[in-house]
């Protein structure tokens, strides 16, 4: 397993798996690699011959006042463990790499309506620093597969929709969420979190639970209860930024005729911004 | 030569041909050819081996106030001229085919700065528009080259950026503006004339070859000699738009190391706006 830190070194080594007939796939990952990250290689591994990994902590997908200075940076024990998983290259670019003339006057690629509301809310320009990333990091490997987490579920929509409305030759694919025994999604945003904070984590993944064995068992007073569930939340000390029900097709309000329904939280624990989802199917 | 009107077909199509190992070039147009699109079809010829050209009147780079239902749609001669210049494959889709859900809700690529001014000032949208179009057509036919006129100099700085920012795998080339015996530009728009406004039209690159010849004859008032030239094409009977001088390299207004210099200017005769542009240098 190669590390390149290179756009031309990415594509040459790209261009020598291609001639030898492999197909490619690609995983964007910011680093700080768990469970959650190396199942999305496995993933990819079992579709394509060639995986790349790209390990960026995109500046333009942070807002002024988040965590891009802090978030982690583990380059050494990524590669062991990517190495390990069986990945065949690492692309890891420093930001001048990836933005030779800065980021104020760069191409910005913005998927309306589903990059409203949730997570693009609270966080305004995110969604437009992600899509323009993953359209570079497409554009640049050209890969056949690329795989993404379902834990940030609206930016795998985000993703499928720009890949869809612009056309692009790949095949985009969601891996379901690893979660620890407790029930707490793997985050490279959990090590923040300190011992009696990691404690009461898991409530956010049990309170999703909740929500979804309540409607499945037939409650319809869906705005009551979420209001139960968010106070669920208050009472273990975290303070929830959304707690929404949509459609898990479209990311639509439920409608009457949604059957796949999906309920997304995003809460802060401290200054730690965690976020979850969890999927269900109305009979 | 075919004509294909969907997607999946052009992507059949050029598949064929790379399969046979040709390299593809692409000409995106919005049809109602003239001696300029089939230069850029010449040049495409020349660098690769199955040229595609695209003809498709882009919705949306059209302003609600502007010329969409006119703009003059003429398949059929189209593709005689296409036929008779050597083109492999003609794409002509429907909107249907292109925004299959809409405009509302599709993805939008903008390239900040250098969209600003200019065409950008008078037509808000406009470039948003054509970098989403064009990115969707080198999506899909994934060409190794593609060829745009120099006529439309902002929008082809706009997609060179574009294509730039966004590594997008591909050459983009520009060709040199094809005019008339009197110096006017070739543009679709000049059906649009009536005889007595053809014969005023000139005037406009007529203004152009004189800012040129002043400015390299040593005057350096250049708001002066751009006043003077927006007075002229006003004696002669236009609206100007707009009538800059800029760094031809970087599109930025002249700064004192400035030696590639392009005069560009956008005016009204009539109802029907045209656009036209004279580069030169500084000894």
């Amino acid at each position: 397993m190669n590390t390149v830190h290179t756009i031309t070194q990415l594509r040459a080594a790209v261009a020598r798996a291609r001639q030898e007939g492999k197909r490619i796939g690609l995983v964007p990952t910011m680093g700080n690699l768990h469970d959650g990250h190396l199942a999305l290689v496995q993933k990819a591994l079992q579709s394509t011959d060639y995986v790349v990994v790209s390990i960026f902590v995109n500046p333009l997908q942070f807002g002024p006042s988040e965590d891009l200075d802090s978030y982690p940076r583990t380059l050494a024990a990524d590669q062991s463990k990517l190495l390990d998983v069986g990945a065949n290259l690492v692309f890891a670019p420093t930001p001048k790499e990836m933005y030779p003339d800065g980021m104020d006057g760069h191409t910005r690629i913005s998927v309306p309506l589903v990059s409203e509301g949730l997570c693009g809310a609270s966080r305004p320009g995110h969604f437009e620093g992600v899509a323009t990333v993953v359209s570079k990091l497409l554009n640049m490997t050209q890969p056949d597969l690329a795989v993404f987490g379902k834990k940030d579920y609206q930016q795998l929509a985000v993703i499928r929709k720009m890949a869809q409305d612009l056309c692009m030759p790949v095949q985009i694919m969601g891996e379901a969420i690893v979660r620890d025994a407790d029930g707490l999604a793997l985050s490279s945003r959990n090590g923040f979190l300190t011992a009696d904070q990691r404690q009461i984590a898991p409530r956010l993944y049990q309170v999703l639970v909740q929500i979804a064995e309540q409607i499945q068992g037939g409650r319809r007073d869906y705005p009551a209860v979420l209001d139960g569930a968010r106070q669920h939340l208050i009472d273990a000390g975290m303070r929830p930024d959304y707690l929404e029900l949509r459609d898990s097709v479209t990311l639509n309000p439920v409608g009457a005729d949604s059957k796949q329904l999906i309920v997304l939280a995003a809460a802060f624990l401290g200054t730690t911004r965690l976020i979850d989802n969890l999927g269900f199917e109305l009979n």
